[in-house]
């Protein structure tokens, strides 16, 4: 199935197909923190956000929102169209959490109303810095009509993924998304959407610790991060589309 | 002359005076980098910064920017109008250089044409962070007409700064400034312009050491600190305004 490999990130492997406009992406078991500083594995994880992935991607599908989902050939894999990604990490914000409240100073679950979009580089030799868009445009990562179609887009889908999740029980804090062009000269959704990508926090669960769902239960150490895994797993495909 | 200390910056205190509508700033030799990780003295630093300040403010009057100068009493103290300041950095950017280049690996040297307008998080705490537009609204640390009237006031002082600099024979690469807002709620510029808050380079010098003649001889131990801060000073004061 899978061809030659074209990249390795820090949790999927990148293959050729036979089909040129196709190709292959592995979901790892590998999980890293703090810009690789911290690795470990998360048992079962290549399988759940894979299948994630696939079921987030099929309701953009349906809303309208283009994304590079094809096929799920096996559990860990993932067809996707060829695409050449934009070097933009796009973060849509609902609460502060993270890097923002660590940057900033604001307190962890503050309600940001209206959402924000923010821009950082994918770069993970300078990781990942915020960037203006002066910055954007002074290292010409992408062009201004194309950051306002960004922009527009993550917030379409963080409409999409908010009203889905709530309906799941779950609050999406924030998470980041990646967008390629393809052939055709079209602004498509990438990457994935999991609780690697994500803060998912249990809606009524007041303790701060237990509520979370996503990988800062690995980059916090708060055990059973392949419960909180396979909870938003099974929360997502309960949820029909 | 001087009455209650009211604050102590790294480089400047600031008194009470007899005026409520005055205070008096003295400019210490203290000198301090990287946010105060590392700390020194830069003999003569305070008479000389104190004195290239009121010349620049005398130049910004001249041409009709406001600024919070009244006075020089002494040659460390000048008196000021009492603003309440606006928790912003305001950095110009004529060439690459500093934190811009270290964030974004943009080599340093580079032109940026037209020049930009960044603004940082005055807090030492958090390490003076860069603040998007969106994250300048989340702090409340300033409004989004108060943001486009800085940025203006800005750019329209880098045009006369580096129209003098030049002058001097000297390139402004770039520079800090801070805005405060008076009793009758003017916006006006205050702080200091000097080799602490600019980056200045000799014109002609192409050794990238030599050339340096700001805060960055201090922080990158480059030696003859005070050689260069009174050069500046000597060129600044020859220059008719």
């Amino acid at each position: 199935m899978s061809g030659e490999k074209l990249y390795e990130g820090k949790a999927k492997v990148l293959y050729t197909t036979d089909d040129p406009d196709v190709l292959l992406t592995r979901f790892k078991d590998d999980a890293t923190a703090f810009n690789a500083q911290k690795r470990g594995t998360i048992r079962g994880k290549g399988e759940i956000n894979n299948a994630i992935s696939a079921h987030l991607f099929k309701l953009m599908a349906i809303k309208g929102i283009p994304t590079h989902f094809v096929d799920l050939p096996t559990p860990t894999d993932m067809l996707v169209k060829a695409v050449t990604i934009v070097p933009l990490e796009v973060v849509v914000r609902n609460i502060a959490a993270g890097s923002l409240c660590k940057q900033t100073g604001i307190p962890l679950g503050r309600e940001i109303k209206p959402p924000i979009v923010e821009f950082y580089l994918k770069d993970d030799n300078l990781g990942d810095p915020l960037l203006t868009l002066d910055r954007i445009r002074l290292l010409d990562v992408s062009t201004p009509a194309q950051v306002e179609q960004l922009s527009a887009m993550a917030l379409q889908i963080n409409h999409v993924l908010c009203e889905f999740f709530d309906q799941c029980g779950i609050t999406l804090v924030d998470f980041k998304l990646e967008f390629g062009v393809d052939r055709q000269g079209n602004l498509i959704l990438a990457d994935e959407i999991s609780p690697d990508t994500c803060r998912f926090w249990q809606q009524g669960e007041p303790d701060p610790q237990k509520r979370v769902l996503d990988k800062d239960r690995f980059r916090q150490d708060l055990g059973n991060v392949e419960g909180a895994y396979q909870q938003v797993l099974e929360k997502v495909l309960k949820q029909a589309i």
